[in-house]
């Protein structure tokens, strides 16, 4: 059993009631109860959420140097915050980067994440959809 | 009557000690006390101040999908944070953003705000005052 | 009783007629007799417009060494014209800007404003209510 | 079974050969033949290389108005065809990129894609699993 | 008789399929088809399109030390393709470069030809008419 | 018979005078007789120049309510003013955006219009051949 | 007798009055009126001064196909006024701009000037000494 | 004595364990051991270490009107939080910026630091030895 | 007998027709023609020109994994093309850049160029001269 | 009598040699012996020329604390040297700066100059006679 | 005994002339018969300054490849350089820059330094002091 | 026989010593005895080096004049010197530009060369080889 943790950063909370235009009627809270069961057998997966950019760092720091893989959804933490992306690079526990919209389709200051370049991949715009594709890829990875 | 929420941002909490030069030798709690005094027959009025961001978004999301208004000052977040813009664009009550300062006349960096497209309304330059109109304005809309 | 002009730059004088999704149906004549109405025991207000910058500018002159304080929304001129905001600077009245739409909301090059910086205050986004704001923080100001 | 085009761009055939520091030592057709085989049961894959701006897009084209999904990688085209991003935005078909490296984490000029804005998803920096979830995306939307 | 060339590039043979609220929904074939009877008295009109960058240059090479003038809408070619560019400044054919959407009122990218300065004129915006007005100034100066 | 005002900016009062090696020897009014005499039978045309850049917002104001189509040369205003732009938004009549010479192959200044996205059609660089074609295409749209 | 015209352009009229610490105590007029004096038996000079952009470029028009030489400071309109240096460029006679504050110790919008380029001479910094040197520089001229 | 608070921003609570190439294998907590023995007879030496934004300006608040001299690693916020610099600014105490890695040699974003233009002074890559030189000075200037 | 191969890209065809001011007189065929002859006993020396991105791509690719070495001027594709940038990259053979003109004193669009850090070496403004000096180059090289 | 230095820079020595269309064919030693004459009853002139920027900054120092005012061309210096600009502000005399041609009306690297805001003025494209004035307005201050 | 030389730049020299607001009223040779006496027991000390760039290469170069280590203050070099940071580059001595003031709280201008990158050390803002943590940070590393 | 001489500016008298791995470990003065001769019955071949920008401007003028062809790598100030741009412009002799290492492979502020559009060719990046073909450039010009 792989051990998966999921970081969602600020506003993620919001999900389902923040522009459901962009981001959809569904909370986390649900979806996450569905990808638990979808990948009951192979993954162990935990969540955490916090508005505050110092918490996102502390759990990084906490799980990162253990056998857990992240999947980190940092909301607007992505666009502007170098700290976080120290922390990644500063961990050992890989990290993938999702975003639910597509944010180069977006406003210019959303096309720039500070992460990416410390992630070791990207997935964006597939929805809640992303965070799946996340799992999936640690869990081949993990097969081969 | 109108419940209206006063969030101040980060060294707000120092009005009186900071830079008096620029905001007075006031300390908002003062004022704090002569504002309700001079609204209390038409609103209702709190208050809250934080150094963190991210308390500062947990209170967005705690009082935004309320009949609260809300008085914004986010101090130096306002160049910086992209996540209280999408805090502010994600809640559902009126935001008003509030400068005591004229910040166009001050340093290059502060002259860009990322919260000023999510607000309803922005306030610039009138001291303490800026308060009062912010405060008027929310009044005003309620009696049309 | 306090002398207030108000002045507005190019295209006001189509409000009602331009743009409405943006500005509103009404005209600025009937929201200004109704302004005159509101503050009539305290304010003598009165009102210009032009779409010439040098007459903004020969305006300014001519009421801003005298006791009348300004209400000044300079349309469009607001983000390029350095000739205005010298007038500002160079006369001796308070000047308070006003927009009645949020511009940072809207395109890119309307962020920016060479006046703010000369003005003692800015106000921005309440729709004609922005004119209010702006005599009320004048009256309050003179009450102090 | 769905239908899936993946269509590779400039330089692509020579992975296995070029900066395998970068991309790995495994061609893509014996890669390729792999895939075949672990969405055979799902998915009819078939695939198109080509060095030519002209090419990926008659090809885009070609496709584009038929139930056939794409996964494209359009190689260093990404960063600079304006006209690959108006072909995928000017045909029906879903659209996913992808990319093997992680491009966040190279030159400057490999950050900003044309594509990512027109593309329905984005796939970073996960070397050839990269296709795999992309089909796996496709799969999945599709069952629901 | 007046020899005239339209060349068209990349997607403009999707006009009626591709984005229709931008280009309409006619086929420039259909439209080709009117223009060459309206034109049949003074002018020789044929027509070429590919969306190849280099099929272009060899296009303009063949025919542009001839007599036969030339019409071209180089699509999303016009803000990335140098080449292009070097091609109208080295053949003796003067160039008209139409666009038929109003490629200001559109994305930031868009608004700078590369070609433009090499051309002799430019028409922008007038839907398909732009090729009529541009063989209508060819046959103007032509009477001059 | 259809209306059209052409309106000139500042400085082509000096056409026929000023720099002849850019904008040619003859003066505009010889121009506009001839002009008025070829499109007599389909155009009732006028003309309007001027300086001032508020003076252009007023003829815009003025004419652009009613039924008269308009075609302006806004000279180095084109560059440098917002306010002509937000004119030409706010009123009702089709502009036609017209340079006499190529604004593209000229200083680096020049390239920009902020007129471009609020005109109906841009026509650059056909010397004053340009006129013709704007009062062309407007005679073409009304026959359709 | 060489004849001199100074132009003066926006806020220059509030000299005396406008800013001191930067301009000085000494109204124009009475400058001028030692000027004229000064230069009685060898220049025959006569000033303008306008706020209005327009009206400035009417005047250099109306002179400046004739054999007065100009001495231009264009005040704000300098950093902003394509349309003015389009005039100096389109007359003949030279014109030399003047600057009595040091722009370049000033705010970096006054760094630069449009009219630089087109102007015959600068003099920047010389207080009203600056006009002068200019008047000089052309009874000089006129000597060799 | 001298009250000295030595404050580590993010990620430095990772010392020894993150990027040891760049931060040597040292933990902080070994390194402030040896500092406060050496400094002992002179310094009374504290320290504070956070992964929050808020809780780095929390602290200088509390400090910041003692006698406390304060040296200064904000990590990565020292790149982007301007709130953290009006802090400094906002309090009496003196601060010392000190960073530990050369960051003028590493990526281009760390090579602007908010806070230095508050600091009374800066020391960056000498190591950890730099909060030796920090703590040096001021003992150093507390002699004079 | 070394293996060199000489690679123009677009417009290169028309040496002697095009721009003669800039490029000469002188078609490439002649010019090669006279090449092969001055090194016909140390080099084996063969030629391609394409306008073709594509196609250069394609013959980089067929040639770049043998002994032969390239010499390239791949003509605009030097200032927009990151495809050849990493076709060179790609390959093992050794590519030197050539341009005839000298690109850094012409359009500031020229003079940038992707390839030149893949490349060997560049050789820049030796008119045709500059291929033999690269072939002069190689043939060094291969005595040392 | 006033004591006068002019001084000047890099490749001024060339002058009457150097790009005689720019500069013209008079070498300054020439025009410095009818400057000489032309002031002998006013002013004491002494002329210093290096293309060192370091021997520039040694003789402001040398004559900066005395009486002797300076006339200043540092040539390219001028668009570099940050040295030479503190230089002149170190000092005590002031300095004022001349330039012999027009450098706004040439390359845009020349339209920039670190000296200006050092300062007392500056001269622009007068040719010789720039120095002529310097002279002039030192010689008119100290009569004032 | 450790051997340092202490390199100042241009206007160094100047020291307790130039500007004392910034930079004190002491001379360095003053300050320099302190620093020695102060460290006489464990430092051989010596001096140099020049206002030449490259004085300060040639003796770079000299002591570069001795036992020395160097201590440089390069003045306004530090911001406009290459050939200073190229010359740290090439010799094998440690050399660690100093500035007197905060540099970062001046001129724009001032905050990046082309040298920093390639020193061992950076201390800016400390005054003279700032000499003294040079010299110490020397000994104490050659104490470990 | 040729007069050919060659500057090198400042660090390349540390070839051999200085960062090997960008430079290779032989002297230029080893080199350049090789290289005298190898041309010994084609070209007289002097030698100049200094690390003074005006050196190498006061080299350039001596002898710019006369016959001699100049060699010249400015090393450093390649990317900073004006002053040298504006001596190779004013001298009548041709400068060929080289540059050892491959400048554009390097840190971007090495990619540009103020000198290179004044230079009648450009070499980079073969190494000293580079110097050979210089010279071989100088001699094949020579012979047609």
């Amino acid at each position: 059993m792989k051990d998966i943790l999921i970081i969602n950063g600020p506003n993620l909370n919001l999900l389902g009631k923040r522009e459901p235009k962009i981001y959809g009627t569904q909370s986390f809270e649900d979806y996450f109860f569905r990808l638990k069961e979808k990948f009951k057998h192979s993954v162990n997966l935990t969540y955490f959420q916090s508005n505050h950019e110092g918490a996102l760092i502390d759990k990084l720091h906490e799980v990162g140097f253990s056998e857990v893989a992240i999947v980190l959804n940092a909301g607007a933490y992505t666009h502007t915050s170098l700290a976080i992306a120290d922390a990644i690079a500063g961990v050992i526990s890989p990290v993938i980067e999702v975003h639910i919209s597509n944010i180069h389709a977006r406003e210019k200051f959303r096309h720039h994440s500070y992460l990416s370049k410390e992630c070791s991949g990207v997935i964006v715009g597939f929805g809640l959809l992303g965070y799946d594709l996340a799992i999936q890829s640690i869990v081949e990875k993990g097969q081969n």
